[in-house]
């Protein structure tokens, strides 16, 4: 990027604008990704978190995983059964192996669910002991299952749209502004909804050594009380925007990236809630502006139309003299 | 409304009183309902949210869903092991299709609940494995509703009871107030009790079009650190008010909504808690007080009486000279 | 009290310490009982909270309730599979009234926790949809207690010990103090404790009229960071306090009450909590100053002795000139 | 430590750093374990909390005590069933007392854990009774453990790894700056990440009493917005820096402990988070300063390295003029 171009340096970062971010991850690519997760990798000392694991894992992995699980555990115990002996269940005795398996295996089953139709029962004392054991373990386990229902339904999840690019649009009084806008897609209230607008570059710094910097953008709001339709968010491009008098394409090779850091107060869910988007040069739109996403309705109140949360129209900027 | 009697525009919103609604919002209806629901729906990508659904019906659909689904899923299953046929479960078997598959819909009711009473029990190798399928799916299911009924008892709510309608009362020194009060409904310690006060209507801008405006309204205090008994909310009419030398009549044509948004802290239940309210023009009266709503007693200490909530007299307004 | 004693008004009371009592409490009674609890009682509109009544039952009469529960939905299932007919279950017969009850009792018993033995279960259709309806019951409550249980645990909770009487001591540099202290009683870790102090009492206002007024007192310190060990609190009596110059005898008549308000975060549990304190005239030393209640040890750190929470010397005041 | 090296007092502790020690815990130990939890012992009153001990515990003695508890409950009911009589259970009798007691035992499992095969079930009133009071039990047991392993999962706690040393570091212009690095174990995301940082040490007060004294450290920056990579934790040493031309041998006599206090809040879990860590005169290096932990990768963004904490070099310090 040219010289006289030089962007703001990253003075002006208050502390509690810090993003924890160094400004040595200058590599060539983006920080977070399109779904706002953080690009980072942990190596080394291995932490191994199964209940972290199996909150953040689909609903369908979840229950795939509870499945091979009963399936595993049950042939454990069929195996253990088996091999206490013919004599230790009651029921009919089969002769070939995977006849008296499987009557262990249903055993096992029945005894892991407390089922315990009774028709196959435990005769021996060891297979007492077992199936006491089967039985408590089966408790656990269920009762470990029902806590993590609840955890993976209940936990802090925002979901919020963003439009898929940001545009740099006339603002009013002759300032442009650059704006994105971003709506609720769960049917929750959403109350105290504040954000954080970031720019991120590399550029060298006077020694020739690539620089991460970051800048905090001024915003026309930066929180509302409530979010019960759209939000646009706006950054209007003064004198001390680092927007100021450039084009679009001054943002191209310095690894521009435009961050957004939103938290609120799930209400529904009595949960702090938190969300992240980041735009590249390659999700900005130059001079064009959104068309609204929601009308009113005598009938339903204000209408929202999700669908329309990427429509733009082209609009000439203000020219900055 | 006349010219004259023009509001005072929004621009003294301040950034954290910002309801995030916007200005175009003319429609002739209320943006919050009797209930303080914002009154708009949403339209275009289906968004399905079970878990939020079952948790915000009644406990009468909630239990009906239950025992539907439940009859459903057995049903199911019953079907199953009636094509799996007749040699495939213990018991005595049927010749009509009724009893048999009775038979079978009962023997789903004994696993699906793990009752496994043992009079019918699984013969086959495919019968067992469909009653091991259905044990699991059966204590799958009740965990779920183990977490909704937790889920349900204990989520966010705060029961605040509002006076029916707003009054326009004397205050004190020559100064008369937009009044309205609320108690706390459930036996539950609310503190930091916070509430914002916005009046809203609809007027032409100077180019004709129809715009929303929002203006906060001054409180004579708006935070309490306890709420044990009720709380009268005023706003005192004083020159900065949009109510100033106003009479009730000039709310009628705008479209006018006083809107109450009130945040606390739930410290029985460890949650912060929100509650919103609005009056329209037919729900104020002109030159009402309320009547005090408690008394001492010597035994209990203070006696709340919930229905004297909207217990007024007629009281002569101050003159604003 | 005398006139010439007159205590401040109440007019400098900041909206962020206001109790929301109003100043027309002025029976002759504590606003809050001797642990904390405000007294109010509510009339009118019943609501019936069953939820909060469990979770707020001590355990004893919380298993009372549910064993009373068990025994009565067993009867009454028992009292339908009787009225079935004898024909309905398997198992012995019985020709008396009682022995018929109790096998019907039994059974129900074993379909309800869904044990299932066997030895009874449904022939008919009626006695099957009973069945499988009860065991959906037995589940369904349950899975109602599982929740109960872990809201009865994790409820926010606050046992913090205060000394009995607040003491008037020598506090430093010529000035005299109010204090008393305080303990948390339980082993989780509390951060940002903090408290507020208000005095109350009740006066003639200038047309005769008794008023409660309310003022908040300085203190040393308002909040602490950690909460490890004891915490004296310090209402220093400098000229702005209402105890300046004042006498015990001048705060027995006027219905006085030191009031606390404590609140902090339980990291443990991750849950601010909350807790009370009222002090009487009658609970108020004049000239008593609380002795040390830890010492330091070589092995185990610091020893906090509770039972000294209570241990005072007598301790001359300082002469106010 | 010599006179003229005089540490400064802590006048300028502000009450929000107030962290509710008191200047008498002057004895030969650390207040902070390695593990940053504080030294402290309760003397007196016997206040058992069942469960949070059994939070507290670890997952394997957690699964010691339950197993245990299941045996001894078990053997309790057995005790009580054997003691009704031989014909009070169906099934097989015998002769020898071990095994009409273990038949006993194994009829308490199916009941406990609701198993219920059959094979062996009660015939009496008697042992109806209990074994349906045995039912109740067993369901109230497993309920209570379903909500203690939920409890166990979600309890608040930050895994935040520090490095095992602080280094005296040379920082930038010329000053020199006391720093510890720490990262985030888990795989959580941690917002409003504050740190706090106090130095303790023990002096003698002009009475020759000696005296705790503590000190809030000035640092570099005190909150960050994230906290994905690690975190460099600097106190500048300037004029007001108790660290000022000291040498680390003046700290060594003096009880020195360097105290951080981290409060974050978890995104993952919805909770307030805390951890602690404290590093004496042994755990403080001089001239040394931290090697980057991680580094920029094309694919997968940055890529911490755990194993690096600890990697320090030579590096000389500022001379301080």
């Amino acid at each position: 990027m040219a010289k006289n171009h030089r962007f703001n340096t990253d003075k002006s970062i208050h502390p509690e604008n810090d993003l924890g971010l160094g400004n040595q991850l200058t590599g060539n690519y983006r920080l977070l990704d399109e779904n706002g997760k953080f690009k980072a990798k942990r190596k080394g000392k291995f932490f191994w978190h199964p209940y972290q694991d199996l909150l953040e894992m689909s609903w369908f992995r979840f229950h795939l995983v509870i499945f091979l699980f009963y399936a595993v555990v049950n042939a454990l115990f069929a195996f253990i059964y088996y091999n206490i002996g013919v004599e230790s269940l009651s029921g009919e005795h089969y002769n070939d192996f995977f006849s008296e398996y499987f009557k262990c295996y249903f055993f096992s089953v029945q005894t892991l669910t407390t089922v315990g139709y009774g028709a196959v029962a435990p005769l021996c004392f060891l297979s007492n002991v077992v199936a006491a054991f089967e039985a408590l373990t089966g408790l656990l386990i269920f009762a470990l299952i029902t806590g993590l229902y609840y955890a993976k339904f209940t936990r802090p999840k925002a979901k919020i749209l963003y439009s898929s690019m940001a545009n740099i649009s006339p603002f009013k009084d002759g300032i442009n502004g650059v704006m994105f806008r971003m709506v609720n897609q769960r049917n929750t209230d959403l109350i105290d909804v504040a954000i954080q607008l970031t720019l991120s570059w590399v550029e060298d710094d006077p020694h020739g050594v690539k620089r991460r910097h970051f800048q905090p953008l001024e915003l026309e709001r930066s929180k509302i009380a409530l979010f019960p339709l759209n939000w646009t968010i706006v950054h209007p491009i003064t004198e001390t925007s680092p927007f100021y008098r450039k084009k679009l394409e001054d943002f191209k090779d310095i690894n521009a990236e435009l961050m957004a850091f939103v938290t609120a107060y799930d209400i529904t869910f009595g949960q702090m809630v938190q969300s992240r988007k980041s735009y590249q040069y390659s999700e900005m739109n130059w001079a064009k502006k959104f068309l609204p996403m929601y009308y009113a309705d005598e009938k339903y109140g204000s209408i929202i139309e999700y669908e329309k949360i990427n429509d733009v129209q082209d609009m000439d900027l203000f020219d900055y003299v």
